[in-house]
């Protein structure tokens, strides 16, 4: 059992810099879409034997030190009552998004084991196989808010806003709602094996710091929070964060995890050194030349010497079109630079 | 004439903080509504009487202490040999985009003259009836470049970023051009009467710093540079600008426009005292009360009392569906706010 990724968590000292990549279950490899080619979207997040099989493959194909259970951060959303469809151009919507405190009533918090028993029994049968610690992950309270709110992706996210200003009772209900089923998600997950847990904050950044502070950071805080007892590391990445970063670390995480558009060394600099950073490669340098890819991932790993520990990923999920050789390139690289 | 506004990009003591809101001659007005219902927004932006109607819109209306020309940014592209159109609904786009050098070489740098008369008119036409400054603009090169690559808006710039990581030569020789024709295009707005000018870097925050730094940072200052000798202040804006302020902040502008997404107070702290801030209030705080929308313009301005002037603004443009009247009773309350 390769525990390198685990040990980073933690803080711990490794031979190697350990390194996954967000989304590396996905479009970009041509053995998913060979998977994917049969079953659609949402039919392989709940299908144990074929989400069990692409998370496995980037572990085999790529190298990771680490695996994160396929599946999406939609998935428990749906399951509070919401109803999910997924385009091939417009990404996911909900029908019957929460506008009205009456919308926000009719929500529940999940029951895991009822709910979404594919996913339980995907880790179960991941723990089985993997050499490699197994991630848990889930949306933060805020982006889920956003996705339910909005009824998908948004460009400035000013439904969700007009909550957080002009009903705050709603808001804060709907954001208690969310909380508690991010809760008995992630413990459902690191019951049945998860080693790790990874909140996506993917929409915080869209915040000022004073709005992120009140209406995201809080609910994010009393996940981990909550989640601590259970001893399994916790992942915090919040996207666009260069501005909020410093409130972001606040929240109790083992590990911080940062998008591309901060510098490591400032990013170092704004987090304790009671935590492990994640991070930065922006995807899109996949797509340079091999030795550019190299120059920009030692820059990362050379700043990130400053942090408690440092796991190497990207700032945000590989793009579909990114060529795997490239990411093998990475990840190859990464675990040789360990000792500069 | 009010030149509260020219004192303040200058860094001299006003006596209130001046106040101007990006798009502020735009689609949230009804009065601009009406003059839109009757012409398309190509036609607006060229036909100089309309377009000095609607730059001086939001002066009246608003009590705001500049004028900005109303244009677009993409007008000087499409003047370098770019096919340009609006789409109601996906925004604008160009049909030949640049993907090589050939497509590059055929661009041409604009002679102002000639190519934008209908532009320098609407300056004349406005210098005559404005009691305000009255601010032109332009895209800063890096965000020029981005629409001239994607062909449009992007989500993630891959094409864009494709370019600077593979094709150096390309990537450069296309700068060149721009940079020369956006150096041309407020050479001539100055010329013709444009007491300010604010440069758009509204992509530049899609970057790592690494990239800002090396990609766009560079050709921004250029354009500061020449425009220097002219003796008005340049506003450099600077959008998802938190990871990348204290580079952007060297490109010899006298003023920094920043986004929602970072704090006053950390923003004040990465600009040299030499400058002056701008901003940064988010659009969508203009759906709140009246209460909360003086509560936050309040946080900022105290934040601001920092630097060496501040600007109020917002920290990108007023969104469409904005109420006017809570524009006004911002630009009221930041007028009366001003000594605290």
């Amino acid at each position: 059992m390769n525990d390198t990724f685990l040990k980073a968590c933690m803080g711990e000292k490794t031979g190697y810099t350990p390194v996954w990549i967000m989304r590396q279950a996905g479009r970009f490899l041509p053995e998913y879409r060979k998977i994917r080619a049969k079953v659609d979207f949402l039919t392989l997040c709940k299908t144990p034997e074929l989400a069990a099989e692409v998370t496995m493959q980037p572990v085999d194909i790529l190298g990771v030190d680490a695996a994160i259970l396929f599946s999406d951060i939609l998935i428990p959303i749906e399951k509070m009552g919401l109803k999910l469809k997924f385009y091939e151009k417009k990404g996911p919507k909900f029908s019957n998004p929460i506008r009205t405190q009456k919308d926000a009533d009719k929500l529940k918090i999940i029951n895991p084991d009822e709910d979404i028993p594919y996913v339980l029994e995907t880790i179960r049968i991941l723990r089985k196989g993997l050499n490699v610690p197994l991630i848990g992950f889930s949306g933060a309270p805020f982006t889920a808010a956003t996705y339910m709110i909005e009824g998908g992706s948004s460009k400035n996210f000013l439904k969700t806003k007009r909550i957080i200003y002009n009903d705050p009772q709603l808001f804060t209900s709907l954001m208690e709602k969310i909380t508690q089923t991010t809760i008995a998600y992630l413990t459902a997950k690191i019951k049945a094996g998860a080693q790790a847990v990874q909140l996506f904050d993917s929409w915080a950044g869209a915040l000022s710091p004073n709005d992120y502070e009140a209406a995201a950071f809080p609910y994010a805080k009393k996940v981990i929070e909550a989640l601590k007892p259970l001893g399994v590391p916790i992942i915090y990445f919040v996207n666009d964060c260069a501005g909020i970063l410093s409130i972001a670390a606040r929240a109790g995480s083992d590990v911080i995890g940062v998008d591309w558009r901060v510098d490591m060394a400032e990013a170092v600099k704004k987090v304790p050194i009671t935590l492990t950073v994640q991070g930065n490669l922006d995807p899109c340098v996949l797509f340079s030349t091999k030795t550019h890819i190299k120059e920009m991932a030692l820059d990362i790993i050379k700043k990130a010497k400053a942090a408690r520990a440092h796991i190497f990923n990207l700032g945000h999920g590989v793009l579909p079109e990114t060529p795997p050789e490239n990411v093998k390139t990475l990840v190859e690289f990464v675990h040789e630079a360990g000792d500069i």
